[in-house]
């Protein structure tokens, strides 16, 4: 599978959602397979919250698997010997994409507290950038999990001209409260870090990692289902031998522990808060008098909206929630409800019908 | 309705089944109407996590309401007219049962973060001497929900002549993977606030206040239900001039602000690491090669199991888990499921057919 990374500058910068603006950024992008002719192949992925442009590919000793590698490659549901997949580091994240822990021209110094608030559509806006600089006038598809999906959603919304299909796969049409509820707590443990200093702990050369660590064990457990928690850990007490600390008595407690703190020395304080809030504000429906349909009556692209069983951060009701409006707004969409034992995570897995689905969609 | 508030001292000691001890110990008890001759009509109810002994009555200007004041009363579900309820807080907590916040003679200081682990049982087996020291030889009933749902089971299975009748509302037989995950959480949000010292925080006069925000906003979040935290708050933003704070957008995120805050200003953290620890050690079928039948066969209480159609806490699977176990046990019990609005909460709030079969329960 061919590979390519590339640090694509935008030198015209950009205007946010928010009224405030960049005046220029990076896009870390990752491309798998290759651009055909026509330029009617590429298909763009949209990461989740933590993810990033590396998404496909195996791991290797010094590299991790890419996050959708179970879909992305030869073969695969996202097939690279046909598709051109495209896959950047949301703006405001902080693996290559220009965010927080970037240069500030301006200030010369980290931009910290003072990146301007994303949102979704902000994140398309600037992939259709990416999209304009690599000549495709039309993605053959957009594909994301999670807060990818409402990226997918948003891109079909907003340029139905630029893309000919979505994939909006676990996610849903807006945050729920109790979305929001769960954002607004992890972000609480990181502003309460001794460590934060209200978002400028980069100029002091400090990490808020403790607050970190604890967002990320939160998130955690979104992310999978009590069945899969309790299959995987049950009630198992933790050997001694191998617990990371003292207070550590089960296994789902040092594995919380263990994945929390790997976490908060890979991710940034700041994107963090910034990448919740875009998910809490996404609201596509808001400006048509919280009609949904109304908001994706000029879509043109197919879709294809997936909801897993076990999924209890953006349940099924809120896939099924956009097909019935697409229904309503008369859009060619598909509704596949699947298992997925793994809960909210399922959408980073392969199985069968998962993978055929997806293939049978993109070749449609 | 008579309500009468005691301290009752035991200075013989307990025995934890941690394998330390206290050798002495208080409970802070308020009862509600009036104990009859034969001393048969006494109802004992067991509050949960953040519960204390002030279990009934109305809130007035300097009081707050009972944590169960719509259950308890003159003519409620457990009539006060008819039955004589005692409410002890428990051993550990912070409301006037000795715990960590207490006074350790052997040390002449606060016990701190050396008070001794205490778990479901211990709390059984002090409540089982508060029922000596009160002359009651069998509780008509115990009745709790949630932890102290977990209490009334235990009250079954170690007192089988001490207790008639047991109601274990909103409650399961073990905590779910998924419950210490949450608790685990709620703990490193504690644990890591820098005035925390390891839990010595008390003896140098701090309190480790933003740990204690952060976990009980995270807690009550698992109390609603989704479909309440949307029907009451939805997406609503906040007006900025009662927000509690600059960070807060929606109304949902400013509710949890001031939960957190008026929480971490009334419980002890010690307290509160202490009596998850419980919850999360409660598993009375551990003992009988983990099959729950086993653990009852030596019920003689009728049991009452009320599982709420909302709660994802504690669901209603759990309460059924435990209806079978009694079936197969040959125990007399019933199983009841609502609807339950709110939640795991629901189990605070009166509705008619709830009251309706506690009153049946208790009169039965």
């Amino acid at each position: 599978m061919k590979t390519e990374q590339k640090v694509h500058h935008f030198s015209s910068g950009i205007k946010l959602e928010s009224g405030a603006g960049l005046d220029s950024f990076n896009l870390i992008v990752e491309t798998y397979g290759e651009l055909n002719s026509g330029k009617s192949n590429a298909v763009l992925v949209c990461h989740a919250f933590s993810g990033s442009h590396h998404a496909a590919g195996s791991a290797s000793t010094d590299k991790k698997a890419g996050w959708w590698h179970e879909l992305i490659g030869p073969d695969k549901a996202i097939d690279t010997n046909k598709y051109f997949v495209v896959a950047p580091n949301n703006l405001g994240s902080c693996f290559g994409s220009t965010g927080p822990t970037s240069h500030c021209e301006k200030t010369d110094d980290y931009y910290g507290k003072d990146f301007p608030d994303i949102s979704v559509l902000d994140w398309v806006n600037s992939q259709e950038m990416l999209q304009k600089k690599l000549g495709i006038n039309a993605w053959a598809c957009v594909l994301g999990g999670s807060l990818g999906g409402m990226q997918a959603l948003q891109w079909a919304i907003t340029f139905p001209d630029k893309v000919k299909k979505a994939g909006i796969i676990a996610a849903a049409a807006k945050a729920s409260s109790q979305n929001i509820a769960l954002n607004e707590v992890a972000r609480e443990s990181i502003r309460k870090d001794i460590n934060f200093y209200e978002g400028d702990y980069l100029k002091k050369g400090l990490f808020p990692k403790s607050g970190l660590k604890a967002a990320r064990m939160l998130a955690h457990i979104t992310y999978l289902s009590e069945d899969s928690m309790n299959d995987r850990f049950g009630r198992k007490m933790q050997d001694s031998d191998s617990k990371v600390g003292e207070t550590v008595d089960y296994q789902v407690e040092n594995y919380l522990q263990y994945k929390g703190e790997k976490f908060s020395e890979e991710f940034d304080a700041n994107s963090y808060i910034l990448m919740t809030k875009a998910m809490d504000s996404f609201d596509p429906a808001k400006k048509f008098n919280n009609k949904l349909d109304e908001a994706l009556k000029n879509i043109k692209a197919k879709l294809l909206i997936v909801g897993f069983k076990t999924d209890w951060l953006f349940p099924v009701d809120r896939s099924k929630e956009i097909q019935l409006a697409a229904m309503k707004a008369n859009i060619a969409s598909s509704y596949l409800e699947l298992d997925g034992v793994q809960g909210h995570d399922s959408f980073l897995f392969r199985t069968e019908r998962y993978e055929n689905n997806i293939k049978t969609f993109l070749g449609s």
